[in-house]
């Protein structure tokens, strides 16, 4: 019933999440947030988002187009975000790509109260590298986990190791996702199982994901985990629904119109039908 | 036969809209331009916004993700719209939810010569706040209209003369839109009510309205009235058929989709026989 | 043979394509990307493009919606992927509808070691114009090509005569796309004939074709003229099949999706099946 809760929280409590965010999938991340039973907003002119998070309850940071002048914002909202004590959430979108994602990340986590980091395998390693808690010995080659890196049945106990090895340094819950996702607080940890391997020919999914972890995370604050958890389960039972209601001729694009509409119409209780997961 | 006539031209005269939006939802407002039989243009430099405005019919100006540059854009383009006679339209985008929103909303129809200005009840309320039209005593909390604010049946002759004073003190033509909207050059006004109340989980829907706004205005400049309360009857129509062909496991981004689809496929003739207006 | 072999690669060498492109449309270029089996990344910071772009096998410029800030990343961008060789794709949206526009499109042409360049005929005779090689006398009026420059049956052989002029002396191979399309390196051209009117009606079709050309040069470095011939063949049969696949009531939002899904479902043999193209 804990992810079902979860679930459920977020179309009661309606949470208004501030995005500062790429602009390439800006669009999805206001759509499932608004599918999910949130609200979006987006905002990242330093004069604006002061006042812009203090009406939210959560700040999203997504570092897949970041600019000079976004960069100077997300910490001028992160710092607001922190004396509230609102949730945030940090998507380090191509960390390991180069340096200046890398670096700002891994300060974006170092400076700000994060609540919640979701990323990629490789993006966590790299970011944990920056951040001295891992020697990073993978490399990242764009926006993609690195095969060397990807979490399999066979390296999943080192894995979950990491992440909450990472979870425990960064304080935060940390959700690595992929083929096998691992969400933790550095204690509990759900390894979650559900998705579609055609997900990844979606742009966006993780940054979609990003932001219903932040919205999951900022109606259900006395249980972080269980949000986050909730929130990458979710992602997983709507890329598996979508992808029934496919036909032969569609592809990609209707599919990430379908992954949104099966979030629109997702209850607590078919998270709780569908969910694959374990918790350890 | 005026919402019809006015629909119609805006198929035969085809103009160019300029639009200087946010990048939320701007890859929506051009495909909807383009579904009305409008022509879509975006450019937001400084350098090049004077002559991309010149060879457009309409400016749409949407604050939605406003910044330093492109709000100085905007007042660029804007003089040269208004020396050419050219339809500006604003969409003061969250003005309530931030100063910088409020006061750039309201400094863009206090210098330029702004045609329409198209927003929800509250963003009109803090811009009519700031221009010292109305002592505001709601709170928007965010981009969408606060409760408190909303035109019902029951507060409805007192919106229409809120806004009614709003467009006569800005010598513009205001659409206020929400479940009931009121359109209105602050002497003859129409009251519409088609739309349905799933098109607020749309991201968007508000600032695609906008330019429709813009783009039957400028096709439509002897009768502006008329072409505004055409686009918003359009939107209005457009979700109702849109919904008609959603299936049960269909949500918010297919919606998106059908809602374009229908306005792609609208006729003057359907507009007359489905709208849901008044006038007064 | 040689468009399907062309065609082939792309999903064999999976090129990472980095783009600098309009906030307009890049959504939907991510996804053609995806669509094709090339994978996207988007960064524009001057302080990333160098290392991003290090990574990639092929860069497209697009300056749909171009700034000083974005306009500085394409040139560094640029120089480095000259430097690796790396493919470089230009787009000059809207040149001939702003001095800055067309500038900034020659420059890049003149500056960079370019391989290709994609875009309608309006534009390609601006940047010519620009650059010296051709007397415009057309007046391109925004993002659409001009009436006047259209690609007609009547004016083929003197179209296809500047295209290869164009052609030659940027040492490119240019894709002047329309009703029909012309790609030459100057010596060998293809004509192509497939594709539907009302592509015309969905925004960013022109852009997601020029990330489509940089993927498939990108992936047939030794045959640059079938990787772009076959680029444009794609978009032109998934524009057919993408209309066979709507419903009466679906218009060009839903006809923007089905395109891309078409691509997604695309295969080397359907192209050659369905390619009405013709080579001189």
């Amino acid at each position: 019933m804990r992810i079902k809760n979860a679930s459920d929280n977020v179309r009661k409590n309606s949470p208004i999440i501030h995005n500062i965010t790429n602009y390439v999938t800006v669009n999805d991340v206001a759509n499932v947030l608004l599918a999910c039973g949130a609200s979006p907003i987006m905002a990242d002119d330093k004069n604006d988002v002061e006042e812009i998070t203090s009406i939210c309850s959560g700040l999203n940071l997504n570092i897949g187009t970041l600019n000079e002048r976004t960069v100077e914002s997300m910490f001028i909202a992160g710092r607001r975000a922190s004396e509230l004590g609102h949730v945030i959430n940090i998507d380090p979108v191509g960390a390991g790509a180069s340096h200046i994602r890398t670096e700002t990340a891994a300060e974006l986590i170092r400076e700000l109260d994060v609540t919640t980091v979701r990323g990629n395998i490789s993006e966590i390693k790299a970011v944990a590298s920056e951040l001295g808690i891992f020697r990073n010995t993978s490399g990242a080659k764009g926006v993609d986990a690195d095969a060397v890196d990807l979490v399999t049945e066979d390296n999943l106990e080192q894995s979950i190791e990491f992440i909450k090895e990472f979870a425990r340094q960064t304080e935060t819950v940390t959700a690595a996702t992929g083929a096998i996702d691992i969400v933790t607080d550095g204690n509990e940890t759900f390894i979650i199982r559900n998705g579609r391997p055609e997900m990844s020919k979606v742009t966006g999914t993780g940054c979609q994901l990003s932001s219903l972890v932040c919205a999951f995370v900022a109606a259900n604050k006395d249980d972080v985990l269980a949000g986050a958890a909730a929130a990458v389960i979710t992602m997983g039972v709507a890329g598996e629904i979508g992808h029934e209601h496919l036909q032969d001729y569609e592809g990609n694009s209707t599919y990430r119109n379908r992954i949104i509409d099966a979030i629109c119409n997702m209850t607590g209780d078919k998270l709780e039908e569908r969910g694959k997961y374990e918790k350890r």
